[in-house]
């Protein structure tokens, strides 16, 4: 089954093989991928259409003294294969050993983490200068997908790249579409190449001093190896655009390239993820109806956040996919707001952090009233690349933001209606990340930086971010039948902003404040608890991530790592008691 | 003097003028800009160039019903003279009155605050978006410069417009230079498409999908109201492409439009900036002579950071100038990182926030060893779009990176000498905004992370960032003579970190922590004290900036509003002790 894999054990024994063997190894990889990632789950479409490439890649270039660099990197697995990595893929029992992208503790042949996109001919820029400055002589490769050549960061890489003026490959894979089909100007133009066979007069890449050959078909070896070989050595930057196939020998990937694109692991469960997906589905669907300016905009990547193929045909002219833009989106949604339309950016929290000086500047300051629903939140079983822990951080320190954590459906889709509607401030949602019952009537649209107590006690007292409240309950609820003490429970629906008179009540019979929050501590929301209460004689005790990258950790084990669990916080609690009382 | 523009008191006056007449406007418009900007400071020379389009756009277009964006908008003085506030150039008394950049509390004209670059395009497609929506008719129209151009979001925008299909008119004013002279592939482009009138077979634009028109003569009042009249109302994107001269009329910005690019005022002194520019140029200067692998990389805005043009010419390959592409920048520099150079990103406070995700993403995850030397940071009489209080949000909370500040000049040289040579890790240093005498050896190469103690004492410790040990020296000196305290004083040279043997010491025999930091507290460094004292008996007070954006308020004054002067400390210390020992 692995004939040909399992003799690979490095790019060497790549370049050992004839050319017909190539094509008998591409089959292979391919047969491999659809079994493991069937299985696993995984970027499945995208790296089928890369096999070939991939392969052709590592055929013609000396890696890894010659430089390889994966833009986005998930369409890495056949490389992973080529570079001592197969076992991860052919044997079910080593199946998720490595990561879904390049990583340099794994390998040398891999040059960097990247998992957001549009960066890698900055990096391959940078590797090309270094290259100049130490006098060294080696072939430096970008490979882009044409998803990422949206991103803005892709343009401007590629404006430097005809600077750097010296050996510079970048490798575009044109698959025809993103994770999403294309949208943008630039996608036609691609179009019109692939049409004109690479030969029309006008090439968006040589006006911007770039030379440029194409290849008609990507997933041809033969035709890849060829077209590599007469640029290798090349003394100036190039760009190579190959047509590859998504999906590419799969037929169930090349019907539906998108819904194949990430394909969940086979035993993946996410019943509140899909829920609140549908429920905004349904919540906007009918603001659509009714008013024709509300309108929906994602960038780039609407399967994470629920944009269907069919919701998005629905909304019609009410969708707007800006490709994976999101400084541009967040821009864009601002001067919507401006002219007077409705507009709600989804985005997955990951990302959010790419328009980080838009939140400041085109939503904050200009006080925009536009919607941001932040899904994939927390702390999750997910790439260190992907880490949606930077959320808070990320919207919670900005300026005239209105960040709300809803702790369940009810408050969710109360605070959902509400920004829609209103034209005074920018809000972003944070949606949960997990199904908790109740929140009716919890949210007051009249008084949006309210929280909510959920129960009224004493002495101990726990502020909650969104689904933490149902962690704050159980404490709670150990903490009465272990103590005796019956505390109190507040939802801190809004992050972005203090409920100063409830704060200033706990004084009046509270010693200590308990903060959860489902991302990192640093710069987060129980920081300022502790600050507001720094001068008094509360004691404050944060629960929340460190500031650091964990990498495909399960979801309830960040809770452990982190002494986030009833019985931990239960612990804390009495062991500063006892402290205080020693004193 | 100002006889036609005494007359003006809005668009609608404008357009009342005979096309004589808008040339003798416009002499006079040039002529009050080089009195007013030479006296009151500001941009002069791209607002010297941009007088004559501003002119024939409100002859031309039915403003405010047609929408005008200004993209960075600091083009926009003659736009504001011609709206209503034109004495604030006139009249000396009331020079500054109207902010240097549009804003929509000063008038209807002005549709957004934007002083970052590259948003404009997106911000018109919005506006053009709502538009449709609302089934309005009216010309959107976003002026942006060439050098904004680099940047991707204006990339992303121009991909976008095509796909909003509608009215939509880009004026791109080409003055051949950005703040300083271009650099990347983008500008080899125009200069062919201005060589060739216009005319040229290759057209960026075009392969965009975009609708182009060139007009020769950008300051040709006629030409140019010929030109916007024929694409008034077009029913499809298109970008007119305008060649002006930037400090056109005014010989000494003419012959050194970077000088002249923005103007200090006639009464404006910066010795310390000056200072460690010269300092920053000194240390890099002779580490690039000494290791041909040293590179130092701006951002298209050197001078705010002190990379003269001498400097530059001077480091030879050892310089590149990516364009006002922040994100690109990080990224370009660990990938020079990866293959073995060693840079040098320099950035002000204000746009460091645009390249947040890199920072997580290329800098952090990757443990990139680039050096980030961060000036402007702290509280500076500033446009509120230029804001340089975020930094310490933007880099602090970051996973991997290690972020220095220094509190002196012998400080700051010790870390920037170590940080280019190290190779474990990204480092980002905040450059003082004051110069404070002594700091010899305080910065321990082998102890990155361990803080300083400037003076042991009990009872209070105030914990200092960077400057601001100055204040705390006053506050300490003020509370010894009037209160009889010996306070401890702490510079935490370390932001991203804890020195913990420290914290832990200082909760023996102290009882107050007093923190001080020059930007905003919420994510900030008081914030991480209060939290890392949150449990335990140590009574917390942050100094800081309050999560708001100020706009233009003098320096001092900023001390003064955050009660954050020796006395306010002192007097704040003091009622604190007292509430404790009533309790």
């Amino acid at each position: 089954m692995h004939g040909r894999l399992e003799q690979i054990e490095s790019p060497a024994d790549v370049r050992r093989l004839g050319l017909d063997e190539l094509v008998e190894l591409a089959d292979e990889i391919r047969s491999t991928l659809v079994t493991c990632v069937g299985t696993m789950g995984g970027h499945l479409a995208s790296n089928l259409g890369f096999v070939e490439a991939t392969i052709a890649l590592h055929y013609v270039f000396n890696t890894p003294t010659d430089q390889l660099v994966f833009d986005v990197s998930h369409q890495c697995y056949a490389h992973k294969m080529l570079t001592g990595r197969a076992s991860s893929y052919t044997d079910p029992s080593r199946y998720g050993t490595h990561s879904g992208f390049t990583n340099p503790d794994e390998s040398e042949y891999d040059l960097f983490r990247a998992g957001h996109t549009s960066q890698g001919v900055s990096l391959a820029c940078g590797l090309a200068k270094a290259r100049d400055l130490l006098g060294k002589r080696h072939n430096v490769i970008a490979v882009i997908g044409d998803g990422s050549l949206s991103g803005g960061e892709a343009f401007e890489g590629l404006d430097n790249a005809a600077t750097v003026g010296t050996n510079l490959i970048v490798v575009l894979n044109d698959n025809e579409m993103s994770i999403a089909p294309n949208s943008g100007g630039i996608y036609e133009h691609l179009a019109a190449l692939r049409q004109a066979g690479g030969k029309s007069g006008e090439n968006l890449f040589r006006t911007m001093g770039l030379d440029y050959r194409y290849v008609a078909d990507g997933n041809d070896v033969r035709a890849l190896v060829h077209a590599f070989a007469q640029v290798k050595d090349i003394d100036h930057p190039i760009v190579v655009h190959i047509h590859t196939r998504k999906g590419k020998g799969y037929a169930k990937a090349e019907q539906d390239p998108e819904a194949t694109h990430f394909v969940a692991p086979a035993s993946a469960v996410a019943p509140a993820t899909q829920t609140y997906q549908e429920v905004t589905r349904e919540v906007l669907g009918r603001k659509m109806r009714l008013d024709p300016s509300v309108i929906v905009v994602n960038a780039g990547a609407p399967s994470g956040v629920g944009l269907t193929p069919e919701f998005r045909a629905a909304c019609g002219t009410q969708f707007f996919d800006t490709g994976i833009t999101e400084p541009h989106a967040v821009a864009f949604c601002a001067g919507m707001a401006k002219g007077g339309a409705k507009p709600v950016f989804m985005v997955m929290a990951t990302f959010a952090q790419r328009a980080f000086d838009q939140f400041i500047q085109e939503l904050g300051l200009n006080r925009s009233p536009v919607t941001v629903l932040v899904f994939g939140a927390g702390f999750y079983d997910i790439d260190a690349t992907h880490a949606g822990t930077f959320d808070i951080v990320t919207t919670g320190n900005v300026p005239g933001l209105t960040c709300l954590a809803p702790a369940t459906c009810e408050e969710y889709v109360d605070m959902l209606e509400w920004s829609i509607d209103q034209r005074e401030r920018p809000v972003v949602i944070r949606v949960p990340e997990r199904m908790i019952e109740g929140g009716a009537g919890v949210f007051d649209p009249t008084h949006p930086g309210r929280w909510h107590v959920a129960q009224a006690g004493g002495d101990i007292a726990f502020l909650s971010i969104g689904a933490t409240c149902e962690l704050a309950r159980r404490a709670s609820a150990l903490l009465a039948s272990r103590d005796g003490v019956h505390a109190t429970l507040v939802e801190a629906i809004n992050y972005s902003s203090f409920d100063e008179p409830l704060l200033d009540d706990l004084l009046a019979n509270h010693r200590i404040v308990v903060t959860l929050e489902p991302g990192i501590l640093c710069g987060g929301f129980g920081e300022k608890v502790a600050r507001y209460f720094g001068k008094t004689g509360m004691r404050v005790m944060c629960y929340g991530g460190k500031k650091e990258f964990l990498d495909r950790v399960p979801t309830e084990e960040f809770f452990k790592i982190y002494h986030f669990t009833a019985e931990d916080i239960v612990a804390d609690i009495e062991a500063l008691e006892l402290g205080t009382w020693h004193r």
